[in-house]
């Protein structure tokens, strides 16, 4: 078996974590950044959110005004002949897309990996204007004594990736917008090499290309250059419909192993693998041929956005690695597997 | 009048220009970049060619190939339920996008601004994976004795910008690719500002936000950082469509002029200007009310891909201001007009 599910499966769903407020509702604690903190485990959930009162017959976008830092809705009726209902997750009004949550990033802590308590509050709250749809997907590099947080912005504006810092998780410097529209599923190495950041990207073309891992370097991780593809989907297997960074890269005596996310043509996700060379990481030295894992407990085929597991961090111990991961776009899940297994994966 | 077409319009047609091998043809010449270079002004033309036996049942893209340094043809039966056949520019097959002619850059140099003498051979030719589809749209900053020169380079890995140098354009240093996909109407700012370059960049969403111009920042050149959105499309106006830079900003006593282009949602193209605060470009001192110019002219409005006027690079004698701009992706036009005039269609 390459994964194996933790028993207490789902970890932690919405229901455990309270809202930002008492008339919104949680429906999603998913995608959770993950990372050793003052010897605990601490995840960085994404908290989806929305207002109790929505009735069946009307969409609903929650959206932050950062003039008043309140959040307003949108509102639509779903007869008007303006709204196109995509999927739980989202609705298009006069050809715009609207998300109808909102997410915030909020903390958990564990002694055992297993167990969560997890913070009343958010800890990263929408601020600015890229974020007025919500703050999404982090992931938590560390590097020194500063960890450095990569989140997706979503907003009217576009869908970019952020960069926020801290030290301690009590204080957070928000650092800009590190790459443009449409970049996403953004993952920092978690060492320099040869001086250099470097950062596993998912840029999303419209025109032409597939929608295929990246790789850019930097001396600073703000300015970022060097672009190149790394991973392309796969026609005809698992990955053929996309591929993305998912964990943080792990430092391995045979390279970076990545451990990232695909879908298929049916958009069903995978956890799949690569490794990617120790001195330069824009060569891959192998990839995947097989899913790590793919949907398949209940948790992960029915939620709010069914068939998707999807990590956003993963912590090691010696061989042994614990993979957090969101189930269904609604809870947050975590199965054991180890660093051999997961090269087993790959060719 | 906001403008003043050369009554010798247009100065370059392909008819003017060699095919970069004998049984080629030449279908565009356009999208210049300009600058002055040794007392000459130096058009960085894009030229568009494609082989000349193709038949009207078929569609042809030549895609250049890293591995061997050679133009190979992909050709596919218009009748082949497989192809979607978009305009003269492109067609999909299998649901991929694919131009019908390659684009590599040429040199032009007049001493009037006006007769262009045309090299006998290509300048910048596709050269790496990325540049397979062709290389286009060049806009061409001086800072120092370095002219740094972005370009969009189209491949099956997306539509990119990357960047050249070169102090005498003859030898040209590839930098990698600057802004991943899909980012193009690249121009750098032609100054650093307290100790930064600045670039005008264009994102293209593709799930959420408009083609807007946004604005990053850099110390290098070559590794960019710190996005945010500059201007956007306003619906039911004549930028409704989209916009994107256009010429490398011109210093002025009140800001950073911009001549950018402005598509409305006819696709009808427009040059607008804004002013951007001399010291912070992200401010936007003053935006266009009314189009700079238009199609208009025969040439403009009918061509390779009509109703298009496209500019990518402006020279600046005082006040006086020559537009050098691609008329209907097919030949180079160019337009006088002042810094005063364009101020005047902002507000």
């Amino acid at each position: 078996m390459l994964i194996k599910r933790f028993a207490q499966n789902p970890l932690i769903t919405p229901a455990d974590v309270p809202p930002s407020r008492s008339d919104y509702e949680v429906v999603g604690a998913f995608n959770a950044g993950a990372t050793i903190h003052q010897g605990k485990v601490l995840l960085l959930l994404r908290v989806a959110e929305r207002p109790k009162d929505i009735s069946s017959d009307e969409q609903v976008a929650p959206i932050f005004d950062p003039q008043t830092s309140t959040i307003e809705l949108f509102r639509v009726k779903n007869t008007d002949p303006d709204v196109e209902i995509i999927d739980s997750r989202s609705f298009f009004y006069k050809g715009r897309m609207y998300l109808t949550s909102i997410s915030h990033l909020r903390l958990a802590r564990s002694d055992d990996g297993c167990n969560f308590t997890i913070d009343p509050t958010p800890a990263v709250f929408p601020q600015t204007k890229y974020e007025t749809f919500g703050i999404e997907d982090p992931r938590i590099t560390k590097i020194g004594e500063l960890y450095y947080i990569t989140y997706k912005v979503v907003s009217g504006h576009g869908i970019a990736t952020a960069l926020l810092t801290t030290t301690d998780f009590k204080a957070f410097e928000r650092k800009g917008i590190i790459f443009c529209p449409e970049n996403i599923d953004v993952a920092i190495l978690p060492e320099k090499i040869n001086g250099k950041f470097y950062a596993l990207t998912r840029p999303v073309p419209t025109h032409i290309g597939p929608r295929a891992i990246w790789i850019a370097s930097s001396s600073d991780a703000i300015n970022w250059g060097d672009h190149q593809v790394l991973i392309a989907p796969k026609p005809d297997t698992f990955t053929a419909g996309k591929v993305g960074a998912s964990c943080v890269p792990i430092k391995t005596p045979d390279g970076w192993l990545e451990i990232y996310h695909a879908s298929d043509d049916n958009d069903r996700y995978s956890l799949a693998a690569c490794l990617l060379d120790a001195n330069d990481p824009s060569k891959v030295i192998a990839d995947a041929r097989q899913p790590l894992a793919q949907s398949e407990a209940d948790y992960e085929t029915q939620g709010f956005y069914s068939n998707v597991v999807f990590s956003c961090g993963a912590v090691q111990r010696g061989e042994a690695i614990t993979i957090y991961y969101g189930a269904a776009d609604q809870c947050t899940a975590a199965a054991n597997t180890t660093i051999k297994k997961i090269l087993s994966t790959m060719a």
